[in-house]
């Protein structure tokens, strides 16, 4: 069993890097309260006798050895970036509690055949620079590493350029750090366990991903004297893709979400039509044909919308991810730990985005998932209790005992 | 006649004062680039010989003597402030033709029976701080002195604030330089004198104004893992009232105009449901029935779109201006210089808000409308010729010495 109370005071102690007066957490990726929690996760893997090793993407690897160290480590953990008003468990107990199985493994003086890897992945939120997941993008090769590098936030400032203003840009290759597998827990985010009134998720499933960039581009004039008939207004243009959007994600689920955000109106006054706005779109599914289906919806309604109000919507697809399934030698290993503890579980889809999602492209990968307050996640209002967080950490340990053999 | 050439070249030299590369203007009202034109104006008032006095609100009064002292004087002008991104005509053309006039009526030796007075009327644009047509909404008493002092903009900067910053908060009582009447010039900012290949605009009416400021409270979660029907997407609310503006306007048209503009999403991340927003909205008609059917029309379109999402929306009236009919006697005036110079002319419909929508409710009030490129305006790209420049001036000038007396 791990130590609850350790694991519990960790997490609070973490949440004041970027702590926000509502209780949530605001630690954008590569920001200086990142710097300051990445101090402070290598000062803890160091005193816990791991060695912290960094990449050329500032993904952060704490090595424990193993019996045999001609095998590959396993890894666990998550991530320790945040939303701009995210909570203190998204990506935090998953790093935190593999940490956690780490002491206490060193407390009952366990020794594992493989070595095992504590890991925080750079910017998971894709917040500050998309897109989400770009750590383990990178470890996995899924982007190329200039590429990655170049992306910039709203300011104009690059991933390299931050990583190098922090500090955490490291001398390892990318991908160096080889792994046999890979296991996270994280906080469910959505509403399922906690209706269920069960404790743990077997995450077999995660939801496919397209995200995309766009532009609508109309024309500014006056709003008293611009007769309707005659506007090419971006605001009402985007107000029609928002609601197909919506449309698309109900009609083709009811697996399926899709969300528009992050809108820019370029020189906006109250009493000018505004003409030329960014925004941010996305679906999810776990279903590959529907994933499909939403995307070609979306083109057509789009080019649909622009011909009809005589303006140009440029819509630009930044990153797909198609749908992930996990492993089930590591599913099955996480459902026997949740039986063997006598925790209540089911199999799940994962609704958000995980590094889990990239690992499992490259080695069996699982995730365990742990009930929320609401299901509400990327709100400061994020709230996990004690109990489940110990749950989680507890079937962490005994599945990574399981996988890695003690 | 006016001379054609000085008033193109003064057009262009306050052009520079918040002179944008696109060939704009950007002078929010009471900034630091008001404050430069100001002192301009100021300046070039007083070489003209005319006597400027300043008021609680920054308008700018520069008066000429007539043969007859105990006559109230003929007040003609418009404004100095633009948009963010503005053209070098909207209010700038009537004010500086104004003083056109007087240098003309110098050069000529000519003095008036009644007395002349230049205006420059503050913050008339209402981009910085609404409502807009302020200082001659001061000056009629419409709203009090200490409410408008209190108004911020965006930054949380006080009109009060900003008249002292930039030093023209006056010592004269608000509305203690009476008028006789009122004549304003102004580009049409629509496109229907180009469109019937006319010069002069004789504006009969105004049209009636409502502004409401709205704000949208949903929840904030993650993108990826709350589900459709959980959701409460304040974006996806605004894009219903974005259209139920707009499907107002063109059903209770065809002389209607709505218009959302001015968004702010709280907190926003693209991977966030967007949970709270503000926007400016607003509806333009020149008539009464139909402007109070919009507002009737809006406000129920709100509760239901926000009952049916089950997020709250707050909107609220900011402004409310009937619509305006202009004085027989000075429309009158103005059809008759421009038939006496030749100019072809209709009577016409402003669009668009002015000072003398508000002049107009306690003296006789008309204005000149001149044509604008394509109709365009609050855009860098706003353009007129210098003939219809000097057309207007000169219908401004045959009329004030109609209605002042020569
Ligand atoms: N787990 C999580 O919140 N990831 C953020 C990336 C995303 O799913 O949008
Ligand atoms: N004339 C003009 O552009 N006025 C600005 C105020 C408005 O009509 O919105």
């Amino acid at each position: 069993q791990i130590n609850s109370d350790r694991l519990w005071s960790t997490i609070l102690e973490t949440a004041q890097f970027g702590g926000t007066p509502k209780g949530g957490v605001r630690r954008l990726a590569l920001s200086e309260e990142d710097r300051q929690v990445r101090d402070w996760f290598r000062a803890a893997c160091e005193a816990a006798g791991l060695a912290v090793s960094i990449d050329q993407l500032g993904n952060m690897f704490a090595l424990r050895p193993g019996k045999d160290a001609g095998k590959a480590p396993l890894g666990i953990g998550s991530h320790l970036d945040t939303q701009p008003t995210g909570g203190k468990f998204d990506g935090i107990l998953g790093t935190l509690a593999a940490l956690e199985v780490v002491r206490t493994l060193n407390d009952a003086g366990i020794e594992t055949e493989a070595p095992l890897c504590v890991i925080n992945w750079t910017n998971e939120e894709g917040s500050r620079f998309a897109p989400a997941m770009m750590g383990s993008a990178g470890h996995v090769a899924d982007l190329p590493l200039a590429e990655i590098l170049a992306r910039t936030d709203a300011e104009g400032v690059s991933v390299g350029e931050a990583l190098d203003a922090i500090g955490y840009r490291g001398e390892a290759p990318l991908g160096a750090q080889k792994l046999g597998g890979f296991l996270e827990l994280h906080i469910e985010q959505g509403p399922i366990l906690e209706a269920e009134n069960l404790t743990i998720g077997v995450v077999e499933h995660g939801q496919g991903i397209i995200w995309y960039d766009g532009r609508i581009t109309g024309f500014e004039s006056h709003a008293g004297s611009t007769p309707m008939h005659l506007r090419k207004d971006a605001l009402a243009t985007l107000s029609e893709i928002v609601l197909a959007v919506e449309t698309l994600a109900v009609e083709l689920g009811p697996n399926a979400v899709g969300t528009v955000a992050d809108i820019a109106i370029a020189r906006q006054s109250r009493n000018v039509i505004p003409g030329e706005i960014t925004f941010a779109a996305e679906f999810r599914t776990p279903d590959a044909g529907i994933l499909a289906a939403l995307d070609k919806g979306l083109q057509a309604a789009v080019a649909r919308i622009a011909e009809r109000r005589k303006v140009s919507v440029a819509l630009d697809t930044i990153w797909r991810k198609e749908p992930t399934h996990f492993d089930p030698a590591i599913t099955g290993a996480v459902a026997q730990a949740a039986q063997k503890l006598g925790l209540s579980h089911r199999p799940m889809v994962s609704g958000a985005g995980h590094d889990s999602f990239h690992l499992a492209t490259i080695v069996p990968t699982g995730m365990i998932f742990v009930p929320c307050k609401d299901g509400v996640s990327h709100n400061e209002l994020e709230s996990a209790t004690q109990a489940d967080c110990a749950a989680g950490a507890n079937v962490l340990l005994h599945a990574v005992l399981a996988l890695a053999g003690d």
